[in-house]
């Protein structure tokens, strides 16, 4: 089989290191290119050392080389210097699959508010695919640069688009409660991430504000065909190393029913790979997907307040970035959308 | 200083030894009995080996011997058979403490519809102080029989009672989300609690019914002034060993302000030693309360939805269980409230 | 590619869900059968949701029937159980994989010791290969029986008996410490092995008598050319999911140097898929090896004292137990040694 | 009762966090200042919320206004910074009871040697008196300077030391094997202790030359009345918060006894508050131990090799550095030895 040469910019990162325990198995790419500007020159097992055995060695990012090397670029960069990055890629013919949160946005506003300046390529903005492939196959596949949604927001839109997409539940007064572990802030160095800090503590943070809360307002509006929504987002930390559980609170329609919100879920994502809808009264475990790709979707009906409750589990460096992003790059490459991801 | 003696019935699980740990320290008592069927004339030291120098002995639990020997009696067992020993050691003119549910519900209708059976005393109910004592201090004091609030419901139940109370919030629609170290499940022998099946994991359970709901809503009704109420209560466990975090949301009120906000639960707990109001945007971690019995309450104002946003911390051993049982004992017996807790 | 049809006997433990994980994308295998006593009739995702899109369902365990399903067994039964089930499949003509400690010791007289009973069928000892592919390959090939090496014993013997072999360290004297994560102790439902008697713990257990001791010490008398030798060995239990890690102390010989202890590793295990020698003073870490078939091995040159401290870390559930077992099944079928492990 | 006024310097780091926590309910203790450089003019409650209802707030630590402020100073800093404090406060007559490791070797080459640096004061290194209550009580009783005993050490020399007093061991090919929790590492923002890197870990460092190695040869040769002794010690981390476990091995001496071990272990320990000696077979467990100043010792009579196997548990904070310290105090200002940690 030929394989895709893919590149993966700013790899030294816990979704680089996913990428690369994904890639690295993936039969159908070829791993042409790593970048990381604090490890240049180095191999991958000096910063990973589960990867010892592989030669890949670590070089300084250059949009030139990459392109020259690769018909792909995954870019797990930091907001920002993604689009720096995106911008020559995509105009030297490479697909951009990008991790970052730079193009997930359809309005510049939003971006500006939540990221406190303005948007460095707005005309951008209309021309990339949300790579979120359960909802997105048909213009992931058409896409040059497909931004990867977010890891809370995949936990959220997936359980709750197929119920508002019914005509199951009000959009208005949404509530969602998220917990992630502790590789969601990053391979961070900083007081609040160390173990002792971490560990045997819990603790919400950003509960106003945070900047996935856009993106999930943004596709949940799609979902109910509305233009705009509001919901309350409020993420926690939690001591596990991956994983993100949500759990999301709707008020059930008049007319909606127990069998009809089975039905939604069943039917919206019955020939999905990597969504796991369970029987009524189940509830996601993060335990049941971690290193995996899968979305496991639990859901009960609260005859008490009318309200429809959703649970869902991700592996937050799997289906929650890296896996998703190859994911996409299977869609925008033309193999097995599973493939490498099994 | 005259010690009161005390005897802790049902000693062998985690809210005894939280007792013991607390007990044995306490200026103003003597422990006097603790009883455990299971261990019946062993030291503590063989069940607890960090009080391997304490020469208590568990004693099987027996009423009478329990009433002679003890003032006031903390009661450690199942729901049900707390009343079983409630019932004689009243009787015997023995002050009772109890950890269990069976006598915080004001309506055995409820309590017969969550525990599925008729409360098995239920003229008592109306005679039991809701141990919370910073909403009932003048009930408690004057009680013979201490209900003790449930460990969720304290942690919910002070931050959100202060803001109904002050007519800031909606008493329609209040979602709440916690989550739970696997102590609260007790010290429990089964598949879903060994580490391997809690560790790297977090999820939801008893998304609907859960026995602490009614409780809580009954509590927050009173806050209100209502005669009852419906609230959404999720709760998770998480892989801690000790500590609740509850996240409230609520919509507020016309006229709410962050400032009133912020005064209700100041004014509500300014005097209070054992709640800990953090400023606005604040946001409570169990780390800083475990081994303590601290109420923290985080709390901001989501201009976004309009709602106010509480987020509260306990230790569910010690203000959630045994702390604010001896939080009890101490009004009940005219000590110190904050004796023996600092 | 033709496939090797494969039964698992015993396959809800955490052994039999490793098996699962790696069976089920091995590209070589057919899983025909997989069994459970207490599981019988249920599909696999109702004891392991992670694989919940499989229709692989258990059946109450009968050697004929697997002897009718199956070219290949894997055993991952209680040691005892396991005799009772390989001598009839080893009867129909089935290839056992057997990763109890059934057929490891080659001495029925230290089974009869270690296990406090006659060993079941001692004829059969001397059939067994020893399944430690890096040390008896040649002997796995051929065999019927393969007795797969224990956790602990193979994070101890491959560092160890390579130094050994070598004639760089004394027999004498030996001291092994490990550590290992608590699903070494099997999904047993106890009350040492509950969440809150696990996390924030560490202590030893069985520091005199470990059953692996034997099965330790009759390799390690192997490598050195010796009828046999006694070693320390001190078992803990450590709160992670999955890892052993083992670290050893060994006199040096007169004329042993660090560049002779280097080459001895590098030489013994270059070509080696499986074992990863870190350079001098590397120090393996659980966390480089865990959901992988590798055992990590570092080394260090203790001037001080004259001795060689070797490290090593190994996932116990993968190159400990399934992988292992995958690894030996590999051989003795003729395909790849490493498919469905990398 | 009149109270000690004590000051705390270096106060924001997990030592100084636990004299707080101990310091502030300890009865015979006023604390009148407490320093840090980086958090100069913050309350204790803005770096440690537990405290946040405490009036005390940081100062840039100054000798001169320690010494007018405090009778005694606790040194909770760097090796090296430590001295510099010490000197003016011992010149101003201020008692000293240091956490670092500046005055705990005797010999300044030693201290060299481990230290990269020759010592900033040797001549104070004989007035020093080394923190080991259950050792060297009435040294610390006359001391103006008391060089608390490390961590790792306190685990190792209280249950060897025992032993080799008594002859039972030999004082050759010690071997020890210890596990630390990670806030032993420190308050220590670097990226091998982010949660990460550290949960579900299990790795040794500093296997050759540990800075504690000295301390631990010093003081059991003086135990078994040699000059000097060398030994193994391999420290691990582990992903707990707190909590040493040390495990020890040694050759039992031509006529030692199991009854001898226990014999020589509850003779030296019988009458000390804050060690815990379990009967032949008991094992310790950091567990046990956490919250509290004591350290438990467990042992085993190993036929198989003619080993002792001591087996020790402290928490690192409060035996292994600040309740340690309380309890030098605590001798040298004439309180009751255990005020204040029970």
């Amino acid at each position: 089989m030929k394989q895709v040469k893919v590149a993966i910019v700013g790899a030294s990162g816990y979704s680089g290191e996913e990428l690369l325990r994904l890639l690295q198995r993936h039969p159908g790419v070829a791993i042409t290119c790593i970048t990381s500007r604090q490890y240049d020159g180095q191999r991958i097992g000096a910063v990973f050392p589960r990867f010892a055995e592989s030669d890949l060695t670590f070089v300084a990012p250059d949009a030139a080389a990459i392109a020259a090397a690769a018909e792909v670029a995954f870019l797990a960069l930091p907001h920002g210097l993604a689009t720096e990055f995106a911008l020559p890629l995509l105009a030297a013919g490479v697909k951009v699959v990008d991790i970052s949160a730079d193009f997930r946005l359809r309005d510049p506003a939003k971006y500006a508010h939540y990221y406190k300046a303005p948007h460095p390529a707005p005309e951008m903005l209309a021309k990339a695919a949300y790579g979120l492939p359960e909802r997105y196959r048909t213009e992931i596949a058409q896409a040059d640069l497909i931004a990867c949604a977010g890891c809370y927001p995949t936990s959220i839109i997936l359980p709750t688009s197929a119920i508002l997409a019914a005509g199951l539940a009000s959009p208005q007064g949404i509530t969602v409660v998220s917990m992630s572990g502790v590789s969601g802030a990053g391979r961070k160095v900083d007081l609040p991430y160390i173990f002792p800090e971490c560990n045997e503590s819990v603790r919400p943070y950003a509960v106003t504000g945070h900047r996935h809360l856009p993106e999930i307002e943004q596709e949940l509006a799609v979902a109910a065909g509305l233009d705009d929504l509001a919901i309350s987002f409020v993420p926690h930390l939690m001591p596990v190393n991956r994983g993100i559980h949500s759990t999301i609170l709707l008020d059930a329609m008049p007319g909606a029913t127990p069998e009809k919100v089975e039905q939604a879920l069943q039917s919206a994502y019955a020939d999905e790979p990597f969504v796991r809808v369970l029987p009524k009264g189940g509830l996601a475990d993060t335990k049941h997907v971690t290193m995996t790709n899968v979305c496991e979707i639990g859901w009960a009906w609260d005859e008490h307040t009318g309200r429809i409750i959703l649970s869902s589990a991700i592996d937050n460096l799997t289906k929650g970035a890296s896996g998703q992003a190859i994911q996409c790059m299977n869609i925008v490459c033309g193999l097995d959308e599973a493939m490498g991801l099994l």
